[in-house]
C-alpha cells in the first residue's frame, strides 16, 4: 500500500510514528511543510522537515517534541555573547550541524528536496520525506501591534517569540503562488492508494502545503480515499495555535468546522475525537464520512490505533 | 607610541601579549595574516585573526595555542555523523559561533575588516586588529604526491592534515597579486613609530602579508625602525613548519638566513636567540642591526622581555 501524508511538525511526526507501526509494510511518502522555514544566523532552518526526520529517525527530544535529544547550547551562548540574535529561537549544537550541512548543500546548488534526501540518508526515517516545494515559501502572520500598527511577521516570530499572543488577522503563504511542487510530490500523490491529513495545523501546516499550486488539485484528482484527523478536540487545538490561525481564515476552532474548511471536494473521511462525537453528523451531512475515535497521541500505542482507524475509514470510503 | 605588528597565528599572538605588557600605553595595530583562511562547511574561518583575537581577549585554549578554552565538539561530531568533512580540521562549538557570525556578516555585504572589528568589539583585544586584505588570498603549498603527482594543496591541508610531511616545492599566495591592503593598513604603517615582525612564520605568515601589493613598499618607505624577531632558534622553528616552507623559497632554516631573506631594504633590526649568538655578525654585516637575546616565549614574563628588547633595538637603530 502506498500512503501519502501531508505533515507539519510535531503532530504530523508523532502521527507518522503511529502510521509506521500500523502499516509497517506500507510505502509512506511524507510531503513536508516548508512554510515555516526560516533563515537564522545565515543558515537555512526547516523546523517541520527536521521534526519529522528526527522523530522517525530516533533523534528527537521526546518530551519537547522538537529539536535533538541530549542537546547542548554552546553555539547559541556564543552567538549571544557576540550580540547576535534572535535569542528567542532555540537552536542547539547538534541541530546547528543539520542546518550547516543543509545551508552548505544549498549554496552548492542542490535543491532542498535533494538536501532533505541526503540528510535522511543518515536518519533513515523509514518514509520518503519530500519538501512540498524547492522554492521559497514563507508563512507570514498579520498582527496588530501597539507601536507599529498592522504588520506581517514570520510565522516563527508569531509562534515562538510572540507565543501566538496577538490575534492573527491573516495568514499569508508568501511565495506560494509562484512555487512549484518539489520533484516527486505530484507523482507520489498520483500513485497513492490513500492520502492522509494527520492532526497537523490545517492553516499553517497542511494549508501551506495545499497552497502550492498543483498539490490540492492532484489530491482531489487522485481518485483515492483522502482521510483526515482533527487537530481540534473539544473546541481547542491539542497543541499549538490552530485556533488563532483558523480564526484568521474565518474558521471556528471546531472539529467539524475544520473538516468543512477542507471540504468534501478534497476530503472523503474525517476522524474526530470521542469528545466531539456530537460533531459527526454535521460532517457526514457535508458529504465527508466521519467517525469519532480517541485522538489523543499520548503514546505510540494510542497513535498507532489512530492510524489504524484512519486506514480503516479509508477502506470504508473506498468501498 | 604607535606600533604596527605583522602577525601570523600562535607566535604572533603570544608575542603581542608580551608587547602589550611591555608597552601598555602604546597604540598597537596588528596587521593579520589571512592567507591561511579557509572555507569549511560553508563558513569562513580565519585561523590567524581568531588566534590573535582569542589570545588577547582571554578566550584562547592556552595549552593548545589556538581555538577556544572550555571547548566542546557537538557540531563537529554531528557533521561527521552526516558524513560531512573534513575531519582533520578541529572546529569546536564555541569557535563555530565566531565563524557563523563572520559568514553571516560577509554574506550581508560587510568586508572582512568590518567583520573583524565587530568580532573584536566583544573580545576587546586591546589592539586594533586589521586583516591584511579584504580580498581573498589563499596560501597554497605545492607538494609531490605518490598518486597524483605534483599538486597544490591549501596551506591548512598541508599543515593540519599532512602535518607538513611532504616537502614544500613552492608556496603560492593565490590571489595576492590582485589584492589590496584592507582599509587602515597603509595608514597605520605610515603613522607608525615602529614596525615589528614578531617570531611568526616568515613565509606563510609575514610573507603572505608582505605579498599584498603596497604593504612591503609602505613599510620600506615609512622611515621608522623595522625590527624582527627570529622564529628560527638553533636551526629549527620554535614551533610550526617554517623550515619546510623556507626550503620552498630557497632559504635555510637559520636565524641569520631569515633576516637576510627579509633584507636590509626592509629590516633595520633583528633579534636572534642566545643559542644563535654566532649568527649575529653575519646579520650585522648585511646592514641589519642584530642582537642575541632569549627568544623562547615560555611565559608572559619571558615574552614581555622579548618585546622590550625589540623596542630597545628599535630605539637604537632610530638613533
Amino acid at each position: 500500500m502506498r500512503i501519502v501524508v501531508l505533515a507539519g511538525g510535531i503532530g504530523g511526526a508523532r502521527f507518522l510514528r503511529g502510521l509506521k507501526a500500523a502499516a509497517p509494510e506500507a510505502e509512506v511518502t511524507v510531503i513536508g511543510n516548508t512554510g515555516d522555514d526560516i533563515h537564522l544566523f545565515g543558515l537555512k532552518v526547516c523546523p517541520d522537515l527536521d521534526t519529522v526526520m528526527y522523530t522517525l529517525g530516533g533523534g528527537i527530544h521526546e518530551e519537547q517534541g522538537w529539536g535533538r535529544a541530549d542537546e547542548s547550547f554552546a553555539v547559541k551562548q556564543e552567538l549571544s555573547a557576540y550580540g547576535v540574535g534572535p535569542e528567542w529561537f532555540g537552536l542547539g549544537d547538534r541541530d546547528f550541524a543539520t542546518h550547516i550541512v543543509r545551508t552548505q548543500m544549498i549554496a552548492a546548488g542542490y535543491p532542498l528536496s535533494a538536501v532533505t534526501e541526503a540528510l535522511c540518508a543518515r536518519w533513515q526515517p523509514g518514509v520518503r520525506l519530500i519538501p512540498m516545494t524547492d522554492d521559497r515559501v514563507e508563512t507570514h502572520v498579520v498582527i496588530d501591534t501597539p507601536d507599529e500598527g498592522r504588520k506581517a511577521v514570520h510565522f516563527q516570530e508569531y509562534w515562538v517569540r510572540l507565543h501566538a499572543g496577538p490575534d492573527a488577522r491573516a495568514v499569508l503563504p508568501v511565495g506560494a503562488e509562484q512555487s512549484k511542487p518539489a520533484p516527486g510530490v505530484i507523482e507520489a500523490i498520483a500513485a497513492a492508494d490513500v492520502v492522509i491529513f494527520p492532526p497537523s495545523n490545517p492553516v499553517v501546516s497542511v494549508g501551506s502545503i495545499l497552497a502550492v499550486p498543483g498539490i490540492r488539485e492532484a489530491i482531489a484528482d487522485a481518485g483515492v480515499p483522502v482521510v483526515g484527523l482533527s487537530p481540534i478536540v473539544g473546541g481547542a487545538p491539542v497543541r499549538g495555535m490552530a485556533d488563532k490561525v483558523l480564526a484568521a481564515v474565518g474558521v471556528e476552532a471546531d472539529a467539524a468546522a475544520v473538516a468543512l474548511h477542507y471540504g468534501s471536494g478534497l476530503l472523503d473521511g474525517w476522524l474526530v475525537d470521542t469528545a466531539d462525537a456530537d460533531r459527526v453528523a454535521e460532517v457526514d451531512r457535508a458529504g465527508i464520512r466521519c467517525r469519532a475515535v480517541p485522538l489523543m497521541m499520548t503514546d505510540v500505542a494510542a497513535t498507532t490505533a489512530m492510524a489504524r482507524e484512519a486506514l480503516a475509514l479509508a477502506e470504508e470510503v473506498r468501498a
